[in-house]
């Protein structure tokens, strides 16, 4: 039953429930791979992925009180040793410094990532990927893995100068898909672009000067979409070593928004190799 | 000559450059047309907007005052009756109520809108338009119009229920797109949708079960992309009323966020009718 299973948190600075205190500040600091899920999506994403005993795990849960019985399934799909915290909206509020009107939270922890190598030995042979160098925008990192499920893509590649797909806001914008593809941050732009090249796949590096038009891409059985930041674009060294196609626009224009830009050229590879 | 027309302002409380004091705060206010121009892009397309006696006109500059010698040719540009007042970064920021390293700001009024049937009529015979019912959010609502401009939309429509592009975060997440893409926000969805038909564009509403996928949309000499919000998208009796395009994607999911999705949509539709 789900009643008797809920822990009742009366008191802001019961140590069990550290981890959501002051959320908002703490967004930044890095964690040891343990994360805030937020809202009922993101949390039926997490309690799913801690049942498949893939690369999540839930530690936690802290719910308002009165969302519980919406949530009962939810609950019961996590094993009893997940506690489950309710609390009234003013304790709530109290311990994550601010209204939090979704009123769910959890704690999860992401496994120890694998190495490049055999991150991308465990990719099917027909493989479509996205690949992100010096994201630091969590918007867009939220967007870029919604732009991948939604697409179909079969993982997210990210060098090791983008942002953590992990912070709150990055969780929240992603709907939960950063639980859902699976996702290596690793690596430098060029070493990770390499390795993906030494696997037999395309490169496409996206920018606005880019040689081949999106719609020319050909179709091939292993195929990846580099975008990288908003502002400098990708380095000249990426571009010029590997393909590079840009998504044709009106002349004399700031560059559309990398959640965008991906999330077009993600649609158009998708749809010539017939994923979409 | 640029310097002779600074206006040096060293105190936050000088009622000239009223307008910008705390203007995070003021953001969701009414201000008659009126808006807060952010940052060197905007502020030159504002300026040229001006130059041109479109839409719009810029009222008042407030720079940083380390600024002033970088943006010359956009001072020179404006009129000699919009002020340009300078301050240093403490007052500055102690106008603006925060920090706001970039230093460019501006007071600009949109001229009071026409009549829907009067704006429409202006449209050329071949147009491809944009149009929103009930968007709320202003990172949305700046996306949409940056995605018009990138694929050459000839306007921008909104019904009454949509927030006001010239937030300032829609404005400044537009990258200045709202002061250059045609727009108006008036009428209920069903009539301007209606108005629209009756000026024989063909209308398509975004929707996750949309009947067409939207690479098979028809090119016509008029075609609208009809665009909801991101919680219930559009009503049925829109979609009933209508035609309906979707953007297929894997099952399951969640559909795209608002901003991507008109992006995706708007390239394919530009795409048919070759405008990219």
């Amino acid at each position: 039953m789900t009643s008797s299973r809920l822990i009742e948190i009366t008191d802001a600075d019961d140590p069990r429930i550290a981890e959501f205190r002051d959320i908002r500040e703490r967004d930044l600091t890095g964690r040891e791979n343990r994360f805030i899920a937020e809202g009922t999506v993101v949390l039926r994403l997490l309690a799913g992925a801690h049942a498949a005993e893939g690369d999540f795990a839930a530690e936690k849960v802290l719910l308002l009180r009165n969302r519980v019985s919406g949530l009962s399934d939810i609950i019961e799909a996590l094993p009893a040793d997940v506690p489950i915290y309710v609390a009234t909206a003013e304790v709530l509020d109290g311990i994550v410094g601010f209204h939090l009107h979704r009123g769910v939270l959890a704690l999860g922890r992401r496994k120890a990532e694998t190495g490049l190598s055999a991150f991308l030995e465990r990719l099917p042979q027909r493989a479509l990927v996205l690949a992100g160098c010096g994201i630091s925008n969590h918007d867009n990192m939220g967007s870029m893995f919604r732009n991948a499920a939604a697409f179909g893509a079969d993982a997210v590649l990210l060098d090791e100068s983008c942002c953590d797909p992990l912070y709150r806001k990055a969780l929240r914008v992603s709907v939960g898909s950063i639980l859902t593809v699976p996702y290596c941050r690793q690596s430098s732009d060029l070493d990770l672009l390499s390795a993906m090249a030494d696997r037999g796949f395309a490169i496409w590096s996206l920018s606005p000067n880019g040689k081949v038009d999106i719609r020319d891409v050909p179709a091939l059985e292993r195929m990846a979409l580099v975008v990288g930041t908003e502002g400098d674009g990708l380095p000249q060294n990426i571009l010029s070593r590997f393909g590079s196609v840009r998504i044709p626009q009106a002349p004399g224009l700031d560059s559309l928004n990398v959640a965008t830009a991906s999330g077009i050229a993600l649609f158009e590879m998708a749809a010539r190799i017939k994923r979409i």
